[in-house]
């Protein structure tokens, strides 16, 4: 569990494939974050009041979060000193890096010294238990795909959300970096040892009150040549009772796989749902979240059509259509 | 990779639970152990001569492969002088436990002060890539099941024997602990980072001759509730053009997972394939590969005709049928 609200480091970032992350956490966690630490003005600028981490501790900041990539996911040396000052300063640091924060021996020494904590979100330095596969209480709706990276983390996000503002008792369950950064909590996933992946999934979404939901971040896609195990792995330890098929339909590939087509969405939830009951009999699709940011109105609204009257199922697009009757799907 | 031959470490250990993976080292790997070392003359003799470290180094082993397991998975403390003469003697340590030889501080230090090694075949000290999911040149057959521990192992083992003694070159590729320690090299699959479970496997089976033959041992199962994502990944980097399919007939249930019932083998078969053609479009089952322990010559005969005729497939059981018809369907 990290220590919120953040101060996020945008560094002399500018691409929007490098500030993303930072981005992702300025859009769904508004609340959490108390400035932006800019290091040159032509850096990205997230509406955010620009401040050092002195002055963002005294505004009630907790935490430095690191939320841009650098080239090969190696923490730079010239941020050292400045991770240093924001650990002088009061702050935690939390980082989406590849390379380990507790792997800088000033960083950690100065961590350790001043009693902070540094949070490296893509790697788990918890154990887990091997799942048992038992059913647990409460209600569970995972999102899954048909590629990686079109949606299954905003989709979880925007139902929650929904299903928050109708009173439904519901939490986010983050899998990945971003949405941990988000939520402050969550298992990366990709990074537990692959015999616990599905116990690290029913560690995520513990028992809880019947009418809970557990909005669950999805990871991979089931017909993806390097992380279908972790697909199903989570979908095994989730346990899903509802579940969310999101889909960009401008691709055609897995992406960046030449010659590994997306499958016809029949197929893929067919194979989702035979895969799913092994631990949850009562499984099913409630909905499909569309990525329509390359389609005009007219041709997201006309595929939207097309795809309710084929699958008989509500079409949302989390960016452009409601969530509603996704909600009502699930809740029903 | 580890030094042979071994001398097998027996401890007072005599319950066949507790010597299995000895006894399966002795059964496959019978020219790569010089001896055995008992603690008590009640110990299981593996029928291997009784030496002690620096007998058995002067006759040529160079490793203590401790084949035995210890309650919890912990090695025990009055082994800690055992593993000390041992390094003494000259041997490298290949070690099967949960608990790393490396974590005991004497023998890490005696290790190291000697230059001897220590081998963890239960956890992964390599990194691997992502999956790149590229075919690669060669062939692989992978032994897949309705459960664990039922054959998989067994199965890949006698496969790869029986396409070396027609000639064919073929490679036994270990998945697992004592898969590791009979061809003393191989991957424990289930301890890789869950990102990298397919690229591990690429990685186990490399580009090869056309003609030559991988015969990898398989894990889990799909349609297991705790370990399935091991099975995909692993099935999806192995891109196995055979595979065949592993199978207890007495098993009404996945072991140990009560209310997870053995799913026909039908709906199995085709699950098998419909995700292993994601990597490999022309994967095929050759065989279906029975652990028939459990029933009379009679039954097991009567069982073999009829899931031969049901599913137009050769039946084999390495411990009792031969595996010629197998090898045949899978090289023709």
């Amino acid at each position: 569990m990290v220590r919120k609200p953040y101060l996020i480091f945008v560094g002399d970032a500018s691409r929007s494939a490098v500030t993303k992350t930072a981005e992702g956490v300025r859009d769904w966690a508004r609340e959490d974050c108390t400035g932006q630490w800019r290091q040159s003005p032509g850096a990205t600028d997230l509406g955010l009041p620009d401040m050092a981490p002195a002055e963002a501790y005294a505004a009630g900041a907790r935490s430095l979060l690191i939320g841009i990539a650098a080239i090969g996911g190696r923490i730079p040396d010239e941020w050292v000193p400045l991770l240093l000052e924001a650990l002088e300063a009061g702050l935690d640091i939390v980082s989406g890096m590849h390379g380990r924060l507790s792997a800088i021996p000033e960083v950690a020494e100065a961590a350790a010294r001043l009693g902070r904590s540094l949070h490296d979100v893509r790697h788990s330095s918890r154990s887990f238990p091997v799942a048992s596969g038992r059913k647990r209480s409460g209600k569970r709706l995972l999102t899954v795909g048909t590629d990686c990276a079109l949606g299954k983390k905003y989709t979880a996000l925007a139902l929650a959300a929904a299903m928050k503002e109708r009173g439904v008792d519901a939490d986010f369950r983050a899998t990945g970096q971003t949405g941990i950064m988000i939520s402050g909590d969550g298992v990366a996933i990709d990074a537990v040892v692959a015999d616990f992946i599905a116990g690290a999934a029913e560690t995520l979404s513990p028992e809880a009150a019947p009418g809970h939901w557990d909005v669950i971040e999805g990871q991979g896609a089931i017909f993806h040549p390097a992380y279908a195990g972790v697909t199903l792995g989570l979908l095994h330890g989730s346990q899903p009772d509802a579940l969310v098929l999101c889909h960009d339909p401008r691709r055609t590939e897995i992406s960046m796989f030449e010659g590994f087509p997306i499958r016809p969405l029949e197929e893929t939830m067919e194979t989702y749902l035979s895969l799913a009951r092994v631990t949850n009999p009562d499984a099913r699709f409630v909905g499909i979240s569309l990525n329509t940011s390359g389609l005009s109105e007219v041709e997201a609204n006309a595929l939207a059509a097309s795809l309710e009257a084929q699958h008989g199922l509500p079409v949302m697009d989390p960016l452009r259509f409601g969530t509603e009757r996704v909600v009502e799907q699930a809740l029903a």
